[in-house]
């Protein structure tokens, strides 16, 4: 057998997410079934971080153990032929030694959140943003979001269904740059809680509005407590971007 | 009678143009179905430039005549709600004098035209640039392009069917710029022959890969005779971003 690291963009918006379900299509069954394709036996890939229905990925990494010594140019596009008619492609393959888990290995993971404001549904970014009809104080969205660096109980932004044993993370980045009517909010951790970029998000949107102020978010996080965050921002704005090893 | 100018954003990939045809959906019939359930009759839809199927508009630009004195704001949201299952969206509206005419009064079209360079298959963007697997010389593209700036005889990128009276236009910019592994090419006239972008687009791509040098393309120009141009450019990448008055 030999390890092949990929490098993975998909667009969430057809998908019930990474993971396999009986309620639809994953990202994980697209590529296990064109693998399948090209070894003509049943492989499984293992994802850097599970992202749910809905959500976007620039560079997902996955891992999966093939039985022929393939060239990784022909892995890659062998795949890409088979998901052709999916919108999800493999960005790069490499072969990579026994010992890399592209979960367990991670030491590091960014997403991107994306906010477009203007009156108009989107169009060109349907699906691919989440569109507010009113501006936004984005410097007071950084300013606050600057109280969740570092090391917390995140228990405010973790969704129920979380199965992380420990509602401790660390949140490395969390950026909040606007550029015209388009908001990036950029959030590096080592790794994170279910939902909780989404939940962050909401919250933010809270003081961009004005509802929250910094002290209302510093609250929200010290109260441990998933009912005193903001709501879960919608999936569709946001990007698994990078996973560093 | 009111005349109103409505600034329309779309994705033309699901439709067939922007002007009626009997094989699909267009444009047009979108906006003239949302605007007969706003008026309750029919009302004829006119543009500033007949988009082909597959191309998109950043801000096309269109008039109609209402027989209501409508809120403009009103007008947007009506025929937004009306669209809002598919890929078109009203980003402004405005009540403008009855000798204003999308079309005839305008005096500048800008368009984009968008390259991707990867070997994988777009997926974010699928539909929305022309993917090409290879470098191109954009700084040899950029060069070439501006022999084509001033008056000419465009017959050399004019499409067969073409209605034009004159084969005769005159380019006012044509810029090719990289950024990454993007490329955009951007052209502005005060109007332009039937697929006249895209077949530049296809004879500049020719001198980006090596395949014609600058005198080919002035070559190609003065033969003033489609055979001598290069391939048609895909629909996907184009766009059209501004039309001015």
């Amino acid at each position: 057998m030999t390890r092949y690291k990929l490098t993975l963009e998909y667009d969430g918006t057809p998908f019930v997410g990474w993971q396999h379900q009986d309620n639809g299509l994953s990202v994980q069954e697209v590529l296990e079934s064109a693998i399948e394709k090209l070894c003509g036996q049943s492989i499984r890939v293992h994802c850097a971080g599970r992202t749910d229905a809905g959500v976007h990925a620039l560079a997902q990494v996955a891992h999966c153990d093939l039985p022929k010594d393939y060239p990784p140019h022909q892995v890659q596009n062998a795949i890409n032929y088979h998901i052709k008619q999916h919108l999800v492609a493999v960005l790069a393959a490499e072969i990579i030694s026994d010992d890399f888990h592209a979960r367990f290995s991670a030491i590091e993971r960014s997403y991107l959140y994306r906010i477009i404001i203007r009156s108009s549904p989107l169009v060109l970014e349907r699906n691919h943003a989440w569109r507010i009809k009113h501006e936004l104080d984005t410097g007071a969205m950084h300013d606050a979001a600057q109280i969740l660096l570092g090391k917390h109980d995140f228990t405010t932004f973790r969704a129920q269904a979380c199965q992380a044993k420990s509602p401790i993370k660390t949140l490395d980045q969390l950026d909040v740059i606007q550029t015209g009517n388009q908001i990036e909010i950029k959030v590096r951790a080592r790794s994170f809680l279910h939902h909780q970029v989404r939940n962050i998000v909401g919250s933010l949107k809270l003081v961009g509005e004005g509802k929250w102020s910094k002290q209302d978010l510093q609250s929200a996080l010290e109260a441990c407590d998933r009912s005193a965050g903001g709501p879960t921002a919608p999936a569709q704005g946001l990007y698994l971007t990078s996973v560093g090893y």
